[in-house]
């Protein structure tokens, strides 16, 4: 097996950096030393196959990404990145593990709904991927067969508050199955926004003939996404069952997280690029045209974009910080406008509901760095740590050390880095949610279980390179 | 230099765990490696000096104790544990650093008080030192000092807002010195107990012939804790002052602290073992005798043992686990009961307050590992990573990794550790406040910077190894 | 038209008290008098066909119980009090109007519900009458309707979160009802109870074994009490409706309530005697046999009894001093236990839920002036002056002062009630769920609308004297 | 003894509202009665002295403003209303009732203190005037004497936690204080800001040349007044001490009196017009010079005028709708510009703090009734029915029932009354601190104690006609 010498990088972890090489000997991390010629006699990068040199960047644990849905069928169309094209994307950025939702539909078994992403991902992903259960039937079948996914590597299921009709699960369902949650030790994952209200608010704004994107923010009222947070908190305090919210987007949503974290609770949760750094007056909103542009499908996402002036994005940037949130995940689910975003032209609740931006979320947090709202090592531990050890994976991944896969990311603080269609954009999609952002640093190498896959402007990496991580139990919970 | 491998122990970080061997060569972790015979050839085991076997072991950086009070003269009386007698037993307990308050007093310079601390000290410890600096007299020539102590290694500085007419400073003096903390980013740290207050509360007591230990809980009441730590929470707020609040105790304090830090503010608070342990009905209302007992002056410590039945204890677990509160030290400051603690016959004010734990930090706080309060992680975190990182020593102390100080402690959970006077006891002390706790776990080796100071029952350290440390500016901010 | 001067009495407000004579005229309050042989010139005393002498007794407005089932169809039975056996004893206690609950069936029109509970109820009261109504299936027509029911002097409506499957609502029902509420300015009352999620629990029970009425309460977690409340505050924020929540009985569901007012939201609840007095340890584990004996149906209501050592019934008498509670009204739902409750013998979920105190509201409530935990003012605003304002009554009741109905009490300090079955015993039930209380305080004379209905022993209405009470808007919203 | 009748009007409680006839006998309240031309066969109207036709108006208690501080002695100079002057504007605007300050400075005994105020005081007042006794010297003696105040009427003292070297009392002097008023049942009356943090950032701001009005209000941060008001909560706590925090202004404020009052603690709280209408940016930055005129001298007063842009001026109406403040009063304490407030030029410490208001607080008042911020009925409790209840008048004062002090006010809300110098201005003051605002209503007849003191534009007071109110204790109590 051919080894390799990361040298006279900073590394990185989530509490601290050192300047120490890093040892790859095949897919694995072999060893950390300190940089220097010789290693008890040994002139180590005089013995290693390739030597990188790291010096002046940063050598980090490569992204993991928890939260994507590649070639979800959502609203009559098909999220647009395949596996392929949407591990290859995310590899360009940097990341090197995702977790993608598996779907049980509505009158499906989960074994099937599993089954078919199996089979939609298996030799085609770039970077190696595991599985998070969406049950969309909670039902005895569905509930016993969630009981042995931990055998199988799915150690998470995530239900919805919202989309009655579709994912959605009433609070009965729910209880049942955080008391499998209890049981097995299995998180559960919660889209926490109370869907049938919100269609109620929907429907009756489009019949008042509100009928653009912004209106998609306007029914999604933040009243609904605290209230549905509550709700998840106190039914996983009755059940004894772990929890974790996907994409929290209100102040409010993470002040009801912090009032049960507080007492003690097993609740996490994670926010996503589009609520740190978007909001619903700039992109819904689009641009002076008073509500009337369909360019704000672009950013019709749920949870929705939320009132800068309500102080929804300071709030997650300070939670990212007080760890009121863990995590930022991508919640990446692209869809084009053409044929796709514009089903819901004249009615926003057709616009399938995503953005994309797994290219991207270690570059933008990187940003929250240069501009001082996070740490260095807080950017580490939000992009691949606590991902790592919330869904079981660390020790494998997540960290550089001694026995863990090599998947390392080379990260140049003084490169650049400018986001645009024309640009550096590899998903599939045929606009940037990201358009004209400017990045103060560079994914400069990125190794996937030992691989060099991008270096520099080249991709190395094929498709089939990613397997299939089996995970285990949280190593997060309290 | 000689080197040294330590092999097939866990090595345990903050963030989780890896079976890896830790090579020192001189007083400096070199590298961190998979376990196995050969590295790019080298047979790393056969080319170092010495190998030590930490097979089932947990290999874990030495501890940190950042609140230590060594030969402290308080009440007409001085601590008994001398820089030797007190490190050599941090030393057996598997601490490797500690960080002493040197004292300035009501009408000294602080660099008169600095300097005879540095006196005390130098070539007596047999581990590395710190000290906090105790200001004692805030006027303008002593804030002048102040700014100026971080080139001299020392980061932070402590206040008291309890003991008027000794070491107390009223909130205008508090206010100035914290916007010394603010402009040099030195850490204040707070003695918060509302002194004015309890003092005519004990006053009272005394009258009334309530004279024994017990009532010098009864008097430093909670609210008095929890008055002062939200006090010092808001100048610190009004200044922009880091603040970090010392032997945190009641569990309203750590409340006051949530609400702060929820808002994103500065504040942190460590917890002694004798806050999560011991208790006022327990120990000051010693057995039964109707807190008639002197034997309760064993415990006299401030803040003061808080009552079980209110919840405290359980408080102080459960803020370790949400990390409201950050750390565990131990505010070693023993005193004897013949001579010392006996001054305080017939008036609970006189006796001298302390307790001496510096020995049993580590097991106490492994213990919770063992009944489920804490995870081994967190375990680590508590006593060595998070109080690295908030007093500036991270990289050099509090992680194992190549570059850092080779400060490293073996530890079995398969073994044993009784604690008792007869037992295992180094402290200077004619009692043990821990008499009769038995550990589920024991210090085999420690390394203090590649030196084996403790290997099973040898003691193989000596007066003067230890060094003193220069501290950066914390590094736990946000 | 008779005139009766009620003289040398303490008249009592809600805000203070007076000594003061009271003169009415037919049925209606003529003047406050200062107590003295004449005024300008007139005996007043002389001049009166009647004259009560109240001296060393004090003067209440009529109470006024917002809550009360009336002939309920529930379970299978109905509930065993009728118009005519309900409100002659609310008349014995002290009570003088009555608020009950006009029911709406699903598959029902409200028009025919309403007319249905006007039947039951004309000729047949002891006392005036009002209705709320009941909200059993909310549709395009029963919102319709609801918006014109003001007209008709009913301005409240209620809707259950609990019972799935009989009257319950989803949050789509709630929120469409909520907008009328904001419309009109109607109150929207809401039992907060996560039914579905309660059912699921019931439901595991009993398929445990567990069907003793002791389980009814486990099954009702205070959580899925408190979760409910939150998610009513928060439509009702979302919609701006102004909201009452009923039978509150969980301290943490008062948290919710507290922490909305907080906010200035219109948010109100009551409490019941029951969750003041009675606990789910000392009722429903009935004595001490483990959990074992039916009589504890004796208790089964919902929301449940709460577990004293959780601390809830120390927490609702303090939301009535603190006004996060602002009533305190029965929930009277009788049902016998021949017949009735014992529907429920091995199953818990078929006892029929209620208790019947609506005769001892106003001495349950004064027997809490005399332990301390009210004031004696404050009792005449929880029983009567805020109910009158909440349900837009007042000015005609709940208030003695010229103008208003002459609906009052005379209230003995010195005088004794004893509690029980074969006492003092006017409900339409074969047990006593207040069996053995004893007051210090006696109702001594009631007068409904200028007539006295209680004279000491006697009974001196009749069927048909009551009247229904077309009311107004709330007239306590801020 | 003269009669008098006032018919037709709305009396207002502060519980609601009747059309009824007040008839006064003397100085007291003889009878409330429906309107109509007989009662048991008189007429009432005609046997009476005096009519007073109310109809189409308010028929309210007087205002009862209980922080004034005439003729106070303050930075050198004294506040330029004398009893006489003061409380005959007071009459003019509705006010019938004031509670001042009697001082005792420091070394002067509270005796001496108190009897100098009722000399001031005595046969000067256009009203009824009771004392509050400040205590500016916390010793053995004024303890003592303390304990007997009770007996003199008096059953309130207020210190400072402001004002060092001049009113300001430290920890150890208020936890003595407050256990007498515990032991007495008196209300402890705080002036709650952090006097010695502040006086550090005044003697700052001066040194760095911000002498300038608006610099008042950033020295006194509102985070000085949240924390002494939490720190006079947790002595009060600790003592088991009613509390009463005069003059809040900071919306951080009121957040700590809902915390303790949520908790059922005995905490209430007042604020000013000022703090509900005025703002440091408004008033102090005066109109768009920056921060440079010395006009905003007109509106310093401790606690400050708040940032409107901070939201203070909408919690303070907001609290007194939740009733997390109870009352309005003035601090009534008015300054010249010429001779006084010019004192400060070159250095806002040099400002007399005050603002005069007595005359207009009720007319204020009715303006948030105008404008939908309170109701009709709390603007009467929040005047005049809170006040008396607070401080021990109740019954007497604050209400109109038979038996009470006939001090009444007619109030027309189609009226109208403009604010100004030239206009509508008897305060002995050389400005207005209200120029140009404009009132919705007006105080068209005020009587004290049955005597028609004002009438329209015509004053028939004399000096003299007020009395000493003996107070007892606090009616408010839970």
């Amino acid at each position: 097996m051919a080894t390799t010498l990361i040298t006279g990088g900073t590394v990185v972890s989530a509490t601290g950096r050192a300047v120490a090489d890093v040892l790859v000997d095949g897919e694995t991390i072999r060893a950390l030393l300190e940089p220097g010629s010789s290693l008890l006699g040994t002139d180590v990068a005089a013995s290693v196959d390739r030597v990188i040199d790291a010096t002046g960047r940063y050598v980090i644990p490569g992204g993991i990404d928890a939260h994507t849905h590649m070639q979800l069928p959502f609203g009559g169309t098909e999220a647009s990145d395949t596996f392929e094209t949407g591990t290859r994307a995310a590899a360009w950025g940097g990341t090197t593990s995702i977790i993608d939702f598996a779907v049980q539909t509505y009158g499906q078994r989960i074994e099937d709904g599993l089954a078919a992403w199996h089979e939609k991902a298996a030799g085609n992903c770039a970077i190696d991927y595991g599985f998070h259960q969406i049950v969309g039937d909670v039902n005895e079948a569905s509930l016993a067969t969630l009981r042995r996914l931990p055998d199988e590597g799915i150690t998470s299921f995530k239900m919805f508050m919202a989309y009655p009709g579709v994912f959605y699960s009433d609070d009965a369902q729910i209880l049942k199955a955080m008391q499998v949650s209890r049981d097995t030790g299995m998180l559960t994952m919660m889209h926490a926004e109370n869907g049938p209200a919100i269609d109620v608010l929907a429907a009756q704004l489009v019949e008042q003939g509100r009928t653009e994107p912004f209106y998609h923010g306007v029914a999604r009222a933040w009243e609904m996404e605290e209230e549905a947070t509550h709700r998840a908190i106190m039914l996983a305090k009755l059940t004894g069952a772990p929890l974790y919210i996907v994409h929290v987007s209100a102040k409010q949503a993470v002040e009801q997280l912090a009032w049960a974290r507080d007492k003690g609770q097993n609740v996490y949760g994670e926010t996503c690029p589009q609520y740190l750094y978007l909001s619903l007056e700039d992109q819904l909103g689009a641009k002076g045209e008073q509500w009337g542009s369909f360019e704000g499908a672009k950013w019709v996402c749920s949870t929705p974009l939320r009132s800068r002036e309500e102080g929804h994005q300071d709030s997650m940037w300070q939670a990212l910080r007080t760890n009121d949130l863990q995590m930022v995940s991508t919640d990446h689910c692209p869809f084009c406008m053409k044929d796709q975003k514009e089903l819901g032209l004249g009615d926003f609740r057709k616009i399938p509901n995503g953005i994309g931006s797994i290219e991207h979320r270690m570059d933008l947090m990187y940003q929250g760095v240069v501009t001082g709202e996070i740490t260095l090592e807080r950017w580490v531990e939000l992009t691949s740590t606590t991902p790592a050890r919330m869904f079981g994976l660390y020790g494998t991944k997540g960290v550089i050390q001694p026995g863990a896969d090599a998947d390392i990311v080379v990260y140049d603080p003084n490169g650049h880095t400018s986001i645009g269609l024309d640009k550096t954009h590899h998903m599939n999609m045929d606009y940037s949610a990201w358009e004209g952002y400017e990045i103060d640093g560079h994914v400069d190498t990125v190794l996937s279980r030992g691989k060099v896959i991008v270096d520099g402007d080249q991709y190395l990496g094929a498709k089939g390179d990613g397997r299939f991580l089996r995970r285990g139990l949280s190593q997060y919970l309290i």
